[in-house]
């Protein structure tokens, strides 16, 4: 019998893969599924096309017929969470039953689970025995985090079930050194390449016109938009096609990007405001103080955790009387320039807001040692959302500022 | 022909539902899906048992396909994303193609997006034309703080799919405003009672720990407990049982976790610090001055649209030489008065946040009308979590002040 082992040769490539998260905590809405998005970040990164999503409550019956029919359309399944000790945590149950396997008691990871407790000095729980067992398919996934060794089981066709802990500190570190290395050795994905352009100061619809329909409906790369709290997005994700490489194909929709809409970008993949402007300043090796009227922390909030952000003042419009101004921009240069003094740093920032119908407006003045700059900015939103947007409006006027 | 309309006469209770958050940035992992945490949340208080949550690629065979699933097993499924203007927004067109029935646009919206962009003198994207399509049995659900209106379809067998824009901003209203309330009209859900007690001051561990297996355990009320940023969470959430209601077993439940840990709890359901502090200050009538240093802005981030807050402000520890005072709390007092006189408000808050090892000390200080108070805490956390912890230190300390 000389059969080879599934793992020694699986023959399918790990193309596509589905995601199962599972526990009732996920479909009552008390806890936010975030492994997915981390799973997900990471196996497109590797070429795997994630095909779906899904939380699912700690029902053996559901979660069966999930694994099952993920299983029947991906190459790949990865199931986090009801790993743990109590009644309610079935993932293994359900996977045994899908692979038509007894469950039994691995005495290795008995023992290190009664080690666990007995460096604790605490009485074993006997409903952690459960945490130990496995089927006769089962890879054991160490867990260094946690109690709950992860399982990596290989099925017919080449296809692969990994099951992962439900808390984020012990899934991460699992998926990172026990399945993500195991499934590069096995050549998981394809080529792929992945870019993300950050914009300011336009909107989705105005984005998308620009771009124009040619470029938005390309089946490779894909150039897609998205519109998020702190910028519109463009995303450009290519894979090979005609003997060109994904990083060849993304760097050319990149560059037909960049040559409609390069004057809006202010950053690429994920960099926050507090990022863009925290290295602009360092450029430059200059400090910033702040100060906002009317926004309710909006600013503050946005560059929460700069580098270089040596003092921040948030006053509401009602508290004190705002220093009146005679003419548009002089009341935010002046109160820059006061905490610019106050706070002896080498910019100061200042914004005002205003509401204005169903709008709002940002009065915003700057005062650095290469200049003054004020501008009025109109965001198309009142309330909470109408000072979100004024205050990206304030930095990007720093920004843009920065820059020149 | 006086068949009544499948609203009029639905002939279901709608106790099942399904959620798809339909977009592509869900899958790749590039956003997180909040908005089916939020219906998922409102669902369950009113008595729904939420079957199954599923983020889908921007991809009309895969939504056509996940839409007729959910449609047969579940009463009501609720859609979140795809409305937008862009080509990759394909939600409509699944809805249309699972109802066979033709799109066509709704003239009453398509003034209504005219006149959107007339108002801000920019020319009408002839894309966004697409978020004024409809089918004849969808009702169009009113969308106020964006561009494209809901759906709200009846189905054969008296089930309900509805359509909801992807922005939380725009979704959170329209499911509030019009989809919650015409499914209460239509008797939605069963008897259920959920209640939520928020707690400070005590981790989760110690909180299972102090409340006993026994209250843990039971099948109904069912008591979970949930370790957030803001607070430790003890959900309690009841069905009615042996003629009891639910919400008689639910103030049961509740009264015994108070009669364990009700010092702890600082307020209930979805209740944030802003929330509290703001109607513990107006129950007093006394507004409110901060100061923060070392914390990066933690305090005025989780104070963020508090009303009665006049002034927040936020100092970098190096940015200044801290003021020294001769005895533990003597330099928050004087801070917190410097505040409190500077802005004019009736409290002054300070809270200096310094690091010790792997932990973050809160020194907190205030001065009010009817008294001072200082006082150290402990967050065994450093670095950001550290300073957010911190800064729910100085809230607790202050919201404790003014309960007295």
């Amino acid at each position: 019998m000389d059969e080879p082992s599934p793992a020694a040769a699986p023959g399918r490539a790990l193309l596509t893969a589905e995601l199962l998260a599972i526990g009732t905590e996920l479909t009552v809405g008390e806890t936010t599924d975030t492994n997915s998005g981390e799973l997900a970040r990471s196996l497109v990164a590797h070429g795997v096309v994630v095909a779906r999503v899904s939380n699912l409550p700690d029902h053996q019956p559901t979660v069966v017929e999930a694994m099952r029919v993920a299983l029947a359309r991906a190459d790949l399944v990865v199931c986090t969470g009801g790993l743990g000790p109590t009644p309610d945590d079935l993932t293994r149950e359900a996977l045994a039953e899908v692979c038509g396997e007894d469950l039994q008691t691995d005495p290795r990871a008995l023992a290190r689970l009664r080690e666990m407790w007995a460096r604790r000095s605490q009485p074993f729980p006997e409903s952690n025995v459960k945490q130990a067992w496995t089927i006769a398919s089962a890879t054991s996934l160490p867990n260094p985090h946690g109690t709950a060794p992860g399982w990596w089981v290989d099925r017919p066709g080449g296809r692969v079930i990994v099951l992962l802990p439900g808390p984020p500190r012990e899934m991460g570190p699992m998926w990172r050194d026990h399945v993500l290395p195991k499934l590069v050795g096995r050549g998981v994905g394809g080529d792929a390449d992945v870019r993300t352009l950050r914009l300011t100061g336009i909107g989705e619809s105005q984005v998308v016109e620009e771009l124009g329909e040619p470029l938005l409906r390309r089946a490779n790369p894909v150039v897609a938009t998205y519109a998020r709290h702190e910028a519109v997005d463009v995303r450009i994700s290519a894979r090979p096609e005609d003997g060109r490489s994904a990083a060849e194909l993304g760097a050319e929709a990149e560059a037909a990007v960049l040559s409609i809409l390069g004057d809006h970008v202010w950053a690429r993949g994920d960099t926050t405001w507090a990022d863009a402007l925290g290295e602009a300043l360092a450029a430059r090796g200059w400090t910033l103080a702040t100060t906002e009227r009317g926004s309710g922390g909006a600013l503050v909030a946005l560059l929460r955790g700069m580098p270089g952000l040596r003092r921040a003042e948030t006053v509401e419009p009602d508290a004190e009387a705002a220093p009146s101004g005679s003419s548009e921009g002089e009341l935010e240069l002046r109160e820059a320039e006061r905490m610019r003094t106050e706070s002896r740093a080498d910019v100061g920032l200042a914004i005002r807001i205003e509401a204005s119908g169903r709008d709002t407006h940002a009065h915003v003045g700057l005062v650095a040692p290469t200049g003054r700059h004020a501008e009025r900015r109109t965001a198309f939103q009142g309330g909470r959302q109408g000072a979100d947007r004024a205050a990206i409006a304030g930095a990007a006027v720093l920004h843009a500022f920065l820059r020149r």
